[in-house]
């Protein structure tokens, strides 16, 4: 739309209107029915997207808020291993770090984990595992089930950041035994950003660290969500609350099911056309490790430079990704999460190839059409 | 209005239309030319409210994530000591606690505080003053100028909670040496909640704590707001920005100086009324400490039930705020703060002589008039 740029990026990505228009309303008292509604609702639909009974909380912070206080509140002191292959896995390192002694576990961006060497970490007594279930920086999706595995086998309390999964991608924290999750607002479920939510084990409660942070205290959000009616410690972030809801009941009324089907769909439409550009995926698959459904992370051909492709996107009103960091330049990535549906992939794949053709790239095979067979 | 009770708590407040609206818009990449210039905005006017021109930052937190700023980035095992007079003394206490060695310095809620201890603590080496420039919990307004000179003189960071105050009140935080200053979103600049923003002095810069927390850590802050376009270390709260800087637009407009004769002229209103009514403020005042200019706390007359009081009003469609924590029903609080103007105040000095009366508390005075005599 005109002045409107289709954001098709690993979020923000756009809002239903129904989603925008909850914030343009007055404010309310924090401490009271209607806001314990709205909460109470959010929690509901988080339990299942997460697939939790855990107890969940909704934090006036971004994601990285929830990646700190997954680690802030149990790491203190404490040895923790960091899986990475991605920007956000070097980022759950940093804040661990922060805390404890961090150790990462580093693979090439977009490969796989090593998890022999994870396995002998926690031979050596970590105490924490963290990973990133869906790294979008490098576009793959990463073993959960196996680390949450290796994690409880070791008596290791499980930290996923599930940021950019929950919502989009098959997540079970129980039955995976992630001890605390996390996801944000602004990417598989299409709410404005600034919010995540954050659930925690009984394992978890039980290793909770004596000096924690003030803000991110979980133990304070575990008091307020348990009034009736339910309340956050501090003041929460009102109409980002509104929005969220709007979006967890959205989530709720598609069915899980069939959101998690619609992102795969959306992404193999993005995957087949990549393959009909001869372009290879950045993501290195192996049998527990897979492209992600959420976001497509795809290689340069030569010759063909970041800002030439996403400038001339960007003039036709769409905007993907590039690479971060030592990926800059090597890959774009194109978000499939929230709630895109076909048309704004269609929109996408075909500029992506008519500017990849205009900037001298040439190939044989025909992405729109392979994109359009899996899409319609 | 139907079904929208009138906030006349000390925040959250009722927002401008214009605030309101500013935020129903489609989601932007926050990493860009726009985001950038409505940061910038922010930063320009806030500035001008904090009488500062120190770097200033906007945080996705609410105010109680700008006091842990302050401490946490300056504050590991300093020892710090908080003036107290009301709950968020107590809470910069608490925070306080978290990084260093707290000495809370207590007076009894709504007292002046005891600048004689201050200066003993400082003669005994604590590297940071805390203190509540308008203590909402008692509704009163604290010396900051004093403190502050008292900080100084003596070599210690002087951190300010001006949540409720900057951009209601006159603050002249370099005047004052204010080396951490902190205002929420949803108090005098009437946007909604889920923003703080914290000013940073050369002082406090230089005096950094090696370990500092990551989603607050104030030097990621700095370094991301140094960029042009500006932005933020982390996912901001996008679509409070937008309100907010409709919400700083607004205070720029009406002009600083209006802005807080303003704020004085509706207190001034509540308090003629409450003269009136023979109920005493609970604020002591001394040539330091007066009555806030943003919230009015009033004592209970025997035989006037905090349930009945507010409860009645909010038949009425309009909400005041009880006392917290220790005065929980004994007083009562009207807050005057953000865009509210003479029709909501007198409505609700209204609703309240009315209701007492109807309660069976008697008085001569008339407050309706005398607030109108104020107002007109």
């Amino acid at each position: 739309m005109q002045n409107e740029l289709l954001l098709m990026m690993p979020g923000p990505v756009p809002m239903p209107e129904r989603v925008r228009n909850a914030m343009s309303r007055q404010a309310i008292n924090h401490r009271g029915k209607e806001f314990g509604g709205v909460y109470a609702d959010c929690v509901r639909v988080l339990k299942a997207l997460f697939g939790t009974e855990n107890d969940l909380f909704v934090l006036s912070g971004s994601g990285t808020a929830g990646m700190e206080a997954a680690i802030a509140n149990v790491g203190l002191d404490q040895t923790i291993v960091s899986l990475v292959n991605g920007k956000f896995g070097e980022r759950l390192a940093e804040i661990s770090g922060r805390y404890g002694t961090s150790v990462a576990i580093e693979s090439e961006w977009g490969h796989p984990y090593d998890l022999e060497v994870l396995a002998e970490a926690l031979e050596n007594g970590a105490g924490i595992v963290t990973m990133v279930h869906n790294e979008t920086s490098a576009g793959i999706l990463n073993p959960a089930a196996e680390v949450g595995r290796l994690a409880r086998k070791h008596d290791a309390l499980f930290v996923m950041d599930g940021i950019t999964s929950i919502g989009g991608e098959h997540v079970a924290c129980d039955e995976w035994g992630a001890d605390i999750a996390i996801v944000g607002s602004q990417k598989c479920l299409a709410a404005p950003a600034g919010l995540s939510a954050v659930s925690v084990s009984e394992r978890a409660w039980e290793r909770l660290s004596e000096k924690r942070p003030y803000y991110l205290d979980l133990k304070a959000y575990r008091k307020a969500g348990s009034k009736d009616p339910m309340e956050t410690p501090y003041t929460p972030a009102v109409p980002l609350f509104f929005a969220f809801r709007e979006a967890c009941l959205i989530a709720e009324e598609e069915g899980i099911e069939n959101r998690i089907a619609r992102h795969r769909k959306l992404a193999d439409a993005v995957r087949a056309a990549a393959k009909e550009w001869g372009l290879p995926l950045l993501p290195v698959s192996d049998n527990l490790h897979s492209p992600s459904n959420t976001v497509t992370a795809i290689q340069y051909p030569d010759g063909v430079s970041d800002g030439d492709l996403r400038g001339s996107l960007k003039k036709m009103g769409i905007e993907i990704a590039g690479g971060q960091d030592r990926l800059k330049g090597k890959i774009f990535r194109i978000g499939t999460m929230g709630a895109t549906g076909p048309s704004e992939v269609l929109a996408t794949v075909a500029a992506v190839q008519g500017t990849l053709k205009r900037l001298g790239y040439s190939f044989d095979g025909d992405g729109v059409s392979a994109a359009t067979e899996v899409l319609v």
